[in-house]
């Protein structure tokens, strides 16, 4: 196959124009050409870099509605959710920006020479963090904006100073072209090679591992599927030098309701909850595919409420006819699974199109079957009643890692939400209350990661300015006088505004 | 086999009582030991951690010369050397009590909520970083104190709040279990759960093979051969929940020779590189194992002076019979390499014994054979003549990753330097000038660490204050009321010394 078309969400047909389908000589030239840009890049001064970063979020709002139709057309999500999606992209770039230029990323650290020490002198020491090199970014099928082609995960690698190679979805090929453009107008605008950003386009999975598997790719950034990611992290390893992956996978994000919350508001917990579940056909990472509630007053309020919103709750297109096809599965799998009862579905919709499906079981029959706890991508969710907290806490400590955990509380649940907290820091990334974990904020404090499978590094957040961290490495200076050390690691360069630690006392 | 005994360095003879030789009964053991305590450890506040690394540096002197003498008959090691390395091991345990206290790893983020944002109120978001778990840590047999039991990585580790479970090197059982006792002496008197440390010892490769399997543990420091290392990582690569492995394993460090320096010092040089060559019997990770010089002049006078200084070098016990007998296969193999002379070898002492030894090739020769470039533990270096500087690049654009590179130059060797340094830290951790990479200082501009194989993960460093962040993750706290929240996330905490990001502002 040497072309592709895109696919309408709604219809599964094939629209617009052909896609040249990218092989490994379109890998060679895209890894070669970012290689060599690596050193002009990562020379770039936090102004440069900064102006680069914003200069893309203007490119993107550039192109206009064209955007938002392409990608409602391939993705089957409603404009408004696409719009938002715009709005968090290019916030997420100029948060990069600002991150860049305030210079706490770069790690400066100076241990003063100490010549009369004893028994022996101490050499003057300068630390800085430099950019790992050339990072494949793999789009994702859920955010064609926000986790894709100019994402977060190529927002921040560009902003360590990390050249990015995206390999785009397939299921949005024509967004994808369209922010590519706007970046490379953005890379040329600023006079920087034009190696800083490659796009490769194929259906095929060889061309992303290709990707990997290039010697100059020095990190991997994937949102996915858990066999997709774990694929990805069995190929870096398998490299001559292995590189670090990090994928985020899988999560089914529970959502544990505390006994008086549960009391307090169980109806309007149902009601609230299914408006998550169902948000962009389910196909949230975040979305809240489990719930542990306690026996206890309130629970058949919020069974009772959820069951009639998910029978009340619209067919949505789904993002691919196959993400519809193993959402399909999933649902049927729960329908057929010892123990588990089928509280409601919604009105089915057409081929293209999933409808949500709510399940209940006891904590008991969860734990007897290990499968329960794995993903369905899209709006199913089952509902495990545990006969006290201490049940519950078995439920949680059974369950794999996850990105997030939300705790429905009150004042006083306090006291149980606080012994249970040990128990939710050590199984996800995020922990919330009264809230729904479908909403994640780009900001400073936001950890969108996780234990595995959540990730495959759970040392790190792929959404928030913390996420630059990833494709960063520490480089000690000793004793190299001020004509061939960096600039930001000479005495002269203080007070250019980023913090630095001296002799382990952090100045501003 | 269920008793093993130390071997006297020196002789090649079992000496003193004998140790049990642990299996899988005491990994479990251990590892159950370590999850219970973990949640009470990583609880305890930053004054109560600080306190008892204090109380392992003292317990550690305490012992007094008992610990010295031990270590001396199993290490071989001079005691000048010995009691050095006990003075930096207890400095690094009380560097990292200081770092615990002044609370930057801790790396404090507040996003305070914006109940009024438009479209979307922002919510209250607060991170923190928190321990991974329970960590094996490997001793390594050339530094019996300061990266074994109570070494680097377990001061990181349990700086960071992670109970550690040592695999103690069998080549000194008896100086690890004077140490893993002061180390338990020092959780009993500050009143922890005794699994915060835990100590495993025995002959085989199987101890640490089930220690790293075991699902209990969260992370590995590992520093020792290339070949232990890589097989720890696929080992913990391929558990069910794959885990971190920071292996420090195999660098030649090479050593630039710039012109002008040449020429102004070379035969000082020549004296001074043997000295850092044939310190420790070469039993360093940071042994300069290769030599990079451009011809001309007062290369000559460095290579005359080298060869004079290993011919004079005394032949030193090595650290185990096995590390003597893989030195000198690694020595006959250069000797026996096309394109390679051998310009000295020191007089040969015992059988456990080894002796200095320098060789010379070109660059093409080099470059021709990988083999060249591999790591040869013990006092064995290989000087490669290059023809211009051009050829040089090429040389060490060609080598694996590194811990060190040393740069000899003078002011106007600086341009030469400066073109080089973009080359240097794509390869190394730690870039030096007119030094020699064996001493590695403790403090918090320092890397010990570099792209592979030098490490595992280049992202890290395992000596130096930076080490904590190893074992670290990331959790957020989404609109948790404080009597949830972790007490240092507290808005009533600020102005307890740690350092906050709030709203993106660093705050001290």
């Amino acid at each position: 196959m040497t072309e592709f078309r895109s696919v309408a969400a709604a219809t599964g047909e094939p629209t617009g124009p052909a896609f040249a389908v990218h092989g490994p000589a379109e890998v060679d030239a895209a890894c070669a050409a970012a290689a060599d840009a690596f050193d002009v890049y990562r020379a770039t001064d936090r102004e440069t870099r900064a102006t680069f970063l914003e200069a893309i979020a203007t490119e993107i709002l550039g192109i206009g509605d064209e955007l938002i139709e392409a990608a409602m057309l391939e993705s089957g999500l409603p404009r408004a959710r696409l719009e938002g999606e715009r709005g968090r992209t290019v916030g997420q770039l100029r948060m990069f920006a600002d991150v860049v230029r305030k210079g706490a990323w770069q790690q400066l650290r100076i241990d003063p020479a100490m010549p009369d020490r004893q028994p022996l002198p101490r050499p003057d020491l300068r630390l800085r963090m430099i950019p790992l090199g050339p990072v494949a970014v793999f789009g994702a099928s859920n955010f064609p904006l926000a986790f894709s082609t100019a994402g977060g995960d190529t927002a921040s690698a560009l902003a360590a100073g990390c050249p990015v190679v995206v390999k785009g979805h397939p299921a949005h090929p024509r967004t994808g072209e369209l922010v590519a453009a706007a970046i490379a107008r953005a890379v040329a605008a600023c006079g920087l090679p034009s190696g800083v950003f490659g796009h490769l386009v194929g259906p095929s999975n060889d061309l992303g591992a290709a990707l990997v598997q290039d010697a100059r790719i020095a990190a991997v950034g994937f949102t996915g599927s858990r066999a997709g990611g774990l694929a990805l992290v069995r190929l870096a390893q398998a490299r001559p030098v292995p590189i670090p992956v990090y994928a985020e996978m899988s999560s089914i994000n529970p959502v544990l309701l505390l006994p008086e919350a549960l009391k307090a508001r169980g109806a309007a917990l149902g009601t609230a909850f299914v408006g998550s579940l169902t948000m962009g056909a389910g196909q949230f990472c975040t979305n809240p595919g489990l719930v542990l509630a306690i026996e206890g007053e309130g629970l058949d309020a919020f069974l009772a409420a959820a069951t009639e919103a998910v029978g009340g709750a619209p067919a949505q297109t789904m993002l691919t006819g196959g993400i519809g096809q193993a959402y399909r599965s999933g649902v049927a799998a729960l329908e057929s699974a010892p123990g588990v009862d089928k509280l409601a579905e919604g009105p089915s919709g057409g081929a293209m199109q999933g409808h949500a499906a709510l399940f209940r079981t006891t904590a008991q029959a969860f734990l007897a079957e290990k499968a329960l706890g794995h993903e369905v991508f899209g709006a199913s969710s089952i509902v495990v009643i545990c006969r006290n907290v201490r049940e519950l806490e078995t439920v949680l400590r059974s369950l794999e890692g996850q990105l997030t955990v939300t705790l429905h509380m009150d004042e006083s649940d306090q006291a149980m939400a606080a012994t249970l907290l040990p128990a939710l820091e050590i199984k996800a990334g995020r922990i919330l209350a009264n809230g729904w974990p479908t909403g994640v904020e780009v900001c400073h404090a936001m950890v969108h990661g996780g234990p595995f499978p959540a990730t495959s590094d759970p040392r790190t957040t792929s959404v928030g300015s913390l996420a630059i961290d990833r494709f960063l490495r520490p480089v000690s200076y000793q004793n190299l006088s001020s004509a061939v050390l960096p600039p930001e690691l000479r005495d002269d360069a203080r007070g250019d505004g980023a913090p630095r630690l001296i002799d382990g006392v952090l100045t501003l």
